[in-house]
């Protein structure tokens, strides 16, 4: 999908309070990898080529922040003040789209507490949006949906198979949800939560349903923070593995490789350092210049992500010795190397590994240090002796 | 509740598949902190002194293995093998119960892929199913639930008020379900999920349903174990700190319940070891006696929680070093006895700090070793100078 042929505006919505989240910050400003929830939404959508407008909608409380941390993509985003309900703030988000170029052929409205989806389900929606008017994702109901009379009686169960749950992301023909606005009622402004409703009761337009996959799920409670974590570092983290001067041995490698792949991660051996990635496990063998490829290798990783604005996770970098016998003299000058690397350069992780023979530690021990990232391990080295 | 008020059996449906799980290994036989999902179900009812008779229900392929992990528990847990829907198997349940004693006056049916649960909350479940005959808990819908037409044109989107999910635990009396059960159709057994439903359709018993708290969701995708390993992280894990000698700075401590706190894990001072604890942070300021203490308070420890049956996580000690500037020696004998004691004392995770002056990231530190509590880490010694 080029722009020449639609021109896609996105609208989010992210004025809520959160209620079902039990914490003081509204959920979309909870952090998840050190940035707000928001900030990975309105990121995923600025990623894509296709997509020329995406306005946020915010409440007074936190319109400077958020128009402070996305300065520098203000090509692609606007942030306008909300309102008090959800469909009166997609209204000034849909009305805002008015005024940019080009003005969308489709609008695309999201959750910012849904930083994940695939690009392509989003792609299908847009197109079906063209030519059904409005479309959107549903999912099977995961509990059975039940009744209850006025004394909480149980007086009827549905059918699992004759209902679903609408999700985001729905699309709608500009004309279509501008129309729908208009027509809106106070009570849909006030009570309403589905937009794809009001698009059928005001323009007549049934919504095309697309079944989506199960990764379109939404963050509501705090528990759902776990998720989106492990979620995130699943898809984000990507591991390269280098033998520094080729000559690790393939077992030590190969326990690597095995180890990281088993935490979920993905894992490519390379030759040098590329910003395809952001972790970085270096394997030394040679003693004699170890000092020297360290200190060579952290800068090239350094070099690599200087120009990066937006990364969703830090990077980190692992160096492992896993040659012969190390001296005490040689340990304490490596283990200062990577305490000097995370006090110098605190925008990347530092970690050391020292190992003889015990292979299967070390690999969990990596694994473990590429899936945790925490900050305030940066700058250890860790020991294996056997 | 005491036995002699009602007695209580509880059905544990453990054999379905998992489809939406994608990993080989059906959902509840996947580990969450080392232990299958199932297995801290069935060890939550356990300790209720008010359930009499728990049992499982699994297939052919799992009941070895699951009747070895119960062993310990056979005086009220009982393995029996299941069938291939979900009702069938809750039926071979419900009958499996006429065979113990006593016959249970109230059955409780719980998921086993949902071991967060309130003992209050299943309380008043069984006191209202011997009330009213059958009840269940519930949620409100998280999706708005629609309706398609049979080329997926929306036609329909339900009033959100006046439905809501179901959810578990449910309960019956056993009179009830054990007559819901005979009187099933094949169409029930086969294509049927709500028990309520049964109850009400083939025994006239309409369900008391009761809304219950958000911690009652069930790990459905293999996002929702990071989420389930969060919850029990925050709910299980019970941080001490004792100094010592008693002559650790107010700062220092102050310093690591703050960032123990933060990261939402209980926290207590203590004087003396526990077994009310399941992690013991020990702040050591003496380096004359260091090593003698060092071994003395891991020996408590270990005494602690030698006869345990079942921890929610592996017990572990964070012995922190923060007294005045510690030699070479001294800090190499430290770190090669918490080595030590990992190869010794498998069972229990052993970390080391040796800090001077850099108090906020000690806190940062200790708190991220009690919540990560990663094995491949066990035995090492961080070092914080400044």
């Amino acid at each position: 999908m080029s722009s020449a042929e639609l021109a896609v505006g996105v609208v989010l919505p992210a004025s809520g309070t959160g209620d079902r989240f039990s914490c003081q910050t509204p959920k979309q400003f909870a952090c998840l990898l050190d940035k707000p929830i928001f900030f990975h939404t309105v990121m995923a959508f600025y990623r894509f080529d296709w997509v020329q407008n995406i306005v946020i909608i915010v409440s007074t409380e936190y319109i400077d922040r958020v128009t402070a941390m996305v300065d520098c993509f203000k090509d692609k985003v606007k942030v306008v003040l909300g309102s008090n309900t959800r469909h009166r703030s997609i209204r000034v988000g849909v009305q805002a789209l008015l005024h940019v170029q080009p003005v969308p052929d489709v609008v695309v409205i999201h959750d910012v507490v849904r930083p994940f989806f695939d690009e392509e389900v989003v792609k299908t929606i847009v197109k079906n949006a063209f030519v059904h008017g409005a479309a959107g994702v549903t999912r099977p109901l995961v509990s059975t949906v039940i009744q209850g009379d006025e004394n909480d009686m149980l007086t009827a169960s549905l059918d699992r198979n004759l209902y679903r749950a609408s999700e985001m992301p729905q699309a709608f023909k500009y004309g279509v949800i501008k129309e729908a606005y208009e027509k809106a009622d106070e009570n849909d402004l006030d009570f309403g939560t589905e937009c794809l409703f009001l698009a059928l009761k005001h323009c007549q337009t049934p919504a095309k349903l697309i079944p989506g996959p199960d990764s379109l799920w939404k963050i509501t409670y705090k528990k759902d923070l776990y998720a989106a974590e492990g979620i995130m570092k699943e898809t984000g983290i990507c591991v390269c593995i280098q033998s520094v001067t080729g000559s690790a041995s393939e077992i030590v490698l190969q326990c690597l490789e095995h180890h990281i792949s088993e935490k979920g991660l993905s894992c490519k051996r390379v030759s040098e350092v590329s910003s395809d990635f952001n972790t970085y496990v270096f394997v030394h063998t040679e003693k004699s210049d170890i000092m020297t490829m360290l200190e060579t290798m952290s800068q090239e990783v350094c070099d690599c992500h200087r120009r990066h604005k937006y990364e969703i996770v830090k990077p980190c970098v692992i160096h492992v010795y896993a040659g012969n016998l190390c001296d005490t003299e040689t340990e304490r000058e490596f283990s200062e190397t990577i305490t000097k690397l995370s006090k110098d350069q605190c925008s990347v992780l530092w970690y050391g590994a020292v190992c003889q023979s015990t292979c299967g530690r070390l690999g969990k021990m990596v694994a473990s240090l590429c899936w945790t990232r925490e900050d305030s391990f940066s700058g250890q080295t860790f020991v294996l002796h056997s």
